[in-house]
């Protein structure tokens, strides 16, 4: 939503879409800000649109459904790069630091681009989303001034905002199974493998395992209707930074190999992980392709 | 080298390394600036390097041989992205502009660092390179001033300069027929097939058509040798801005659709057309998908 206005300033037709509806965290976010949630779209071509930007992904797989169909004019991102290409030239714009908000943040500075108010909250709550509040491993040097800026531009304090924000996102009681494995969820090919990594955040690791029963007949129920070969959920808790790891499928023992752990009862314990894309998935990537 | 350059002034440990010679015009940008070429290397392990960064090109099949087999850790590029992907984060930027060169003007200004006098002729000549002196269609908009102020800091006119250079890169008579084939060659993976796309200008296509018969013979060689399905080559007169194409291989039917001509001698004039990225490789690319 933030780059959608940032290049309707500039002169581009653009509109922002979503691929799913909002989870709890996000329903928070654009409620504290009076924001709607954008349109969800299944189709860029059903929508009338050719041309696309994708932002905060680029693998086609976690993309929207006629990708290939139209074209990426444009990405920003802060991921890995894996099963994307095009056929022409592009802008591509992606720089290893904690949220895809703070690239666009830059943006805005280096259009001279003024960020409403809204647009800095929407920005921010993407940013403490993806760091945890500024904790991940994955948080960049230049993450918590641009953090500070755009607090104070949304006119929030950065702390307890971003606390009950993260609060707001771990109210797991009242998702059914099928919904907790798929709050926060990407598909990755690893090795010719589709290895889906879920996860979710919580304040209390032992309460998302009293229903492991449940969880494990929802994840059975994703790899049967996806063709998932495995299925890894990382249970985060987001007060001491830590998972727990739930994994199953057809090559545990590559999950095992990744983090050098022994599941027990499919589950393990792996200290200090709370980023999927820095402590998950390269692991994952080196096991399956080892 | 320019990129390098730049990189060292931020504190970055970084050496600019070349995949191949220089060829003839690239001889004449460097023989002009008082500039040795960077050394050829073949595997990036065998220099120690753990990290590279890859300018003016991303698919892995043109890159150095061990490129799977160390990190990527930033790309400055113009062109479509294919057969490319890392484990993690990383610095992309590529922009749809004329050169490479473009961009790394660009992040000189934007960290403001001086560039020194050699630095912008060698810059200026890749823009030169790539566009023609700035007639191909792949020239963005900002590239003719982006060329001015090079040619200010490089104290040569861009016209009379431009000319030269273009010039000492059309002197084809003392190359072999497999040295020709060679001289910009690119390989592209086409919906399974390995296709080779090939230029070399001139300012007298006939005189190039002469050796036909030889030139089939380094082409086939070449197929031969690696495994290329087809073999495209744009032989491009530089001065009216058109190209005749020869082609070889498997896939004729394919090339022909592309560009809606018939072959005659395995060859056919393509009016307007001086850029492989976008009057060549988009076109190929569609119709062996098609």
């Amino acid at each position: 939503m933030a780059y959608a206005y940032l290049k309707r300033q500039l002169g581009v037709d653009a509109q922002a879409v979503a691929l799913g509806k909002p989870n709890e965290e996000t329903a928070f976010v654009l409620d504290y800000f009076g924001v709607q949630a954008p349109p969800v779209v299944k189709s860029a071509q059903a929508e009338g649109a050719k041309q696309v930007i994708l932002t905060d992904h680029n693998e086609f797989q976690q993309s929207i459904a006629d990708i290939r169909d139209v074209e990426v004019v444009e990405v920003v991102d802060h991921h890995r790069v894996a099963n994307f290409e095009t056929a022409n030239p592009l802008y591509m714009r992606l720089e290893p630091v904690g949220s895809a908000s703070s690239i666009v943040y830059r943006l805005y500075k280096e259009n001279g681009v003024a960020i409403p108010k809204k647009i800095a909250g929407l920005m921010l709550s993407g940013l403490i989303s993806d760091t945890l509040l500024l904790k991940s491993p994955t948080t960049h040097a230049s993450d918590p001034a641009v953090a500070e800026d755009l607090a104070k531009i949304a006119g929030v304090d950065l702390q307890e905002y971003g606390l009950a924000m993260l609060k707001a996102g771990t109210n797991l009681a009242s998702k059914t199974a099928a919904e907790l494995v798929d709050i926060d969820a990407k598909t990755f090919e690893l090795n010719g493998n589709q290895v889906r990594v879920a996860q979710v955040n919580t304040v209390d690791i032992d309460e998302v395992l009293e229903r492991q029963t449940e969880i494990e007949e929802a994840i059975k129920a994703s790899q049967a209707a996806n063709g998932y070969s495995d299925f890894v959920l990382m249970i985060t808790d987001i007060l001491n930074s830590n998972s727990e790891i739930l994994a199953l499928g057809n090559n545990t023992d590559k999950v095992e190999a990744a983090f050098n752990f022994k599941l027990e009862n499919n589950h393990a314990f792996l200290v200090g992980a709370v980023s999927r894309k820095k402590q998950v998935v390269p692991q994952l990537t080196e096991s399956f392709n080892g």
